[in-house]
C-alpha cells in the first residue's frame, strides 16, 4: 500500500470542528487505500497563548523548559485527532515526536533533526491503524523534549516521508498553493503547477512565504517531492520536487514582493580592506539581518555602501554602526524607509538571456524607478519605492505573460 | 543531604502567582539543604477543559488518547514550575511521567504504577537540580503514555518517595491537615499530628477525602511515611505513618461523616444459600458501590437484607435488581433516601472496650436513632437521618473528647 504523509498546520486544526474537517479528510484518503502519517501542529493560538503563561512566570523563561512547555500544544492536536477518528470509525494512535522517533540535537526552541527512527509508525502502519504524530518537536538521544523551531512541522512531515520513503507528502495550509504573484496584488496570478526546490527558495526567501526556506532545503536535501495545498477545499495545489528538464523551459516561474524594507547607505567608505566586514560584523552581532547588498566601484579612495533590511531593524542598525562608522572613518549613515523589492524567480533563467532586460523595460515603461539591483542564478531583485510595488507587480506579471499556462 | 519529595494540588498550582508561590517555598526547603524533588498536577480546572475538548470532537474519546491528551496538564505545570525557580535563581530541571521513570499497566485512565526507576532524577539530584515531576501520569514499557485515575499525583509522590527513599513526603493540599472532624461541622474539631494508615484508611473510606484511599495504602504497603499539610501557609500538617504503641493509647482518633446516602430493604429474601449472592453480583455487575450491608437472622424462613449507597446510585440500583428481586423470589424494595454515615476510627479501639456503647450513649441521650450499625475492628459506623447529622458529629466529638489533645 503506497504511504502518504499528510500535514496540517494550526489553522487547519484551530477548533474542534474544524479538527473533524481533518479527521474526515484523513478517513477518506485512507480508505481510497493509503497507508498514512498524519502530521499535525499546536491549534492556532496555542502556543502563543503558552509563552504568554511562561512570561508570567519567568521574565525569561528557560529553553529547555519552554520546550516542555511548548511541546504540550501538539500532544493536545495529535489526541483530539486521534478520538475524531475514531469516533469516525477510522482506527487512529496518536504519537509525540519522541514516539515517533523524531531525534534531534540539544539546541532547545531551534533543535535540528539528527535522525527519523520510524519504528513504531511502521509497526503501527502495519497494524492498518492511521498515525497522527506531534509535528515541531522531537528529543534528544537522552530523551530530552525538544522544538524544531518556526516551520517545524512541516519539517517534521517532510522528514518522516524521507524516513518512510512515503510516496506522497502533502502539505495543507491556508491556501491553495504557490501562486506567479500574490492574488491580492495580481488579481490574474495563477497557481503554479510545479515549482524546483531552488525556485520555491528563492520565493520563500523573497516573501512569498508558504513555508519556511529551512523545510525546502531539508525536503531538496533529502529530494522528498511534496505538495502545497489547501484544507479547505480539495483543488490540487502545487507540487515543489527537484528540476526536470521540462520544469526549465519556463524562464520566469513566478514573482514574489516584500514590503516594509529599509533602505540605509554609508557614505564615503575608505577604501581599504576590512572596512565591509567591519561593517556588516557589527550588524550580524547585533542580529540585523541583512537582504540586498550593494557596493559600487570606488573611484575615489572613497565608496558608498548601501544594504536593505526589514523596516523594523532600522533602530538596531543604528545602534549597531553609529560607532563603527566613526571608527573606520567613513562619513555618514543616510536611511530611507518605504522601500519594497520585487523579484522574478525561474531556473530557466540560467539557460536563457535577456530576463534583466525585459524587466527593467516593464517597469520603466511603467515609471518605476530602480534604486538597487540584486541577481543570483536563478533570480533577479529590484529595490523601488513601497508606494509603486502593486504596479510593479503587474508589470513583471505580465511582462513575462505569467497569467498564462 | 536529605532527599524531601513534595507534592502540590492543582488548586496549590492554579495560577501563575500560585506557582511562583509554590516555587518559593520549595526554593525555601532547598536552600536549607534538602534534595528536593517536587510532583505537581494540572493547574485547577484545566483537565476539566481538556476533557471537554475531547468531549467536542469525540462522544467517546479512545481511553488511550484521553492520556495523551491529559498528560498535556501536568506537563504544563512541571515547565511553568521550573521556569519560575530558575527565574528566582534556582536551578530546577522538569521530568515528565515517563522521563522520572513512573512505569505502569496498560489499563488507560487508571494504571496502576508497575515500578519506579528514579535513574534521571538521582541523577539531576546529584548536579545540585529540583526535579519538579509531573504527577499523574506514567509510560508503559513500550512507551505508551498513561494516567493513574483520580488521586494519581499522591500516588506519584509516594511512589517516588518509596524509590528514593526519601526522609520526608509532603503532600500539600488546600487544607491543614486530617482533622477530628470537618470544623464546618464540628467548631472545635482538632488537627491531629500522626495518624496511623489504617485510621486514615477508615476516615478516607468514611467521607474524609483529603487523599484518594490508593494512594495510602501504597504508602502503607511500601511503609512511606507522609505529611499532608497546606499550601497556603506554613503550619505543621499532619503526619501519616505506621502504627505504634504510642498512637494506640488514643482510643478514637477522630470521627467522619458522609452525607447524601441512601438506604434500600429488600424485604423476605428467602433463606436460601444464593440468595444473597445474586443480589450483590446484580449490583456489582451494574457497577453500584454499596457501602454497609446489614443482614439479620433468619427466623422464619426468609429475611430482609438492608444496603447503603451513595443517593445518585439509585436508579441504577433500581434497575439492576427489579428482574433479580423476582428471579429469587423476595418480597419488594424499599427505598429510603435523606440517609447519612458516622463513623468513629481509632486502632485503640482493638485494645478498649466500651467504644460502641458510648457512642450509642451520646447518640441516644441526644435523641438521635441509629438505623444500621457496622463495625471493623478500628471502625464503628452508624447509619442515621441526613438531617440529625451535625449534631450526631458534635455529640459523637464530644463523647470521645477529641477537641482536647
Amino acid at each position: 500500500m503506497p504511504i502518504v504523509v499528510q500535514k496540517y498546520g494550526g489553522t487547519s486544526v484551530g477548533t474542534p470542528e474544524r479538527i473533524q474537517n481533518v479527521a474526515r479528510r484523513v478517513l477518506e484518503t485512507h480508505n481510497a487505500g493509503s497507508s498514512l502519517v498524519v502530521v499535525v501542529s499546536a491549534m492556532s493560538g496555542v502556543t502563543d497563548s503558552l509563552i504568554k503563561l511562561a512570561r508570567q512566570v519567568s521574565g525569561r523563561p528557560t529553553d529547555r523548559e519552554l520546550d516542555v512547555l511548548l511541546a504540550t500544544g501538539e500532544q493536545t492536536t495529535i489526541a483530539l485527532t486521534a478520538m475524531a477518528i475514531n469516533a469516525m470509525g477510522g482506527k487512529a494512535i496518536s504519537l509525540t515526536g519522541a514516539q515517533a522517533g523524531i531525534i534531534t540535537d540539544g539546541i532547545h526552541t531551534k533543535a535540528k533533526i539528527a535522525n527519523v527512527s520510524p519504528r513504531q509508525i511502521r509497526k503501527h502502519l502495519s497494524d492498518g491503524c492511521i498515525c497522527i504524530v506531534a509535528g515541531f518537536q522531537g528529543q534528544t538521544l537522552q530523551g530530552q523534549i525538544t522544538t524544531l523551531g518556526r516551520g517545524g512541522s512541516d519539517l517534521t512531515a517532510i522528514a518522516i516521508a524521507a524516513g518512510l520513503k512515503a510516496q506522497n507528502c502533502e502539505i495543507y495550509t491556508d491556501v491553495d498553493g504557490v501562486y506567479t504573484c500574490d492574488p491580492r496584488i495580481v488579481p490574474n496570478a495563477r497557481k503554479i503547477e510545479v515549482i524546483a526546490y531552488d525556485e520555491m527558495l528563492e520565493m520563500a526567501s523573497s516573501g512569498s512565504k508558504v513555508m519556511q526556506s529551512r523545510s525546502v532545503e531539508f525536503a531538496k536535501k533529502f529530494k522528498v517531492p511534496f505538495e502545497v495545498r489547501s484544507s479547505f477545499n480539495t483543488n490540487r495545489g502545487t507540487i515543489v520536487k527537484e528540476e526536470t528538464p521540462g520544469l526549465e523551459n519556463v524562464v520566469v516561474r513566478g514573482v514574489s514582493i516584500e514590503r516594509g524594507q529599509a533602505k540605509v547607505t554609508i557614505t564615503n567608505v575608505p577604501d581599504k580592506p576590512g572596512a565591509a566586514s567591519r561593517i556588516f560584523t557589527a550588524l550580524a552581532e547585533a542580529g540585523v539581518i541583512i537582504d540586498v547588498i550593494v557596493q559600487n566601484i570606488s573611484t575615489s579612495g572613497s565608496t558608498d555602501i548601501s544594504f536593505t533590511m526589514n523596516r523594523d531593524e532600522l533602530e538596531k542598525m543604528g545602534q549597531a554602526l553609529d560607532s563603527v562608522v566613526k571608527e573606520i572613518g567613513a562619513g555618514k549613515i543616510v536611511k530611507q524607509d518605504g522601500i519594497a523589492k520585487l523579484s522574478v524567480v525561474g531556473i530557466g533563467m540560467r539557460s536563457h538571456s535577456g530576463v534583466a532586460a525585459r524587466l527593467f523595460e516593464a517597469l520603466g515603461k511603467g515609471g518605476v524607478n530602480i534604486q538597487m539591483i540584486s541577481t543570483s542564478e536563478i533570480k533577479i531583485a529590484v529595490i523601488i519605492e513601497e508606494a509603486k510595488i502593486v504596479e510593479a507587480a503587474n508589470l513583471a506579471h505580465e511582462a513575462f505573460n505569467l497569467s498564462q499556462a
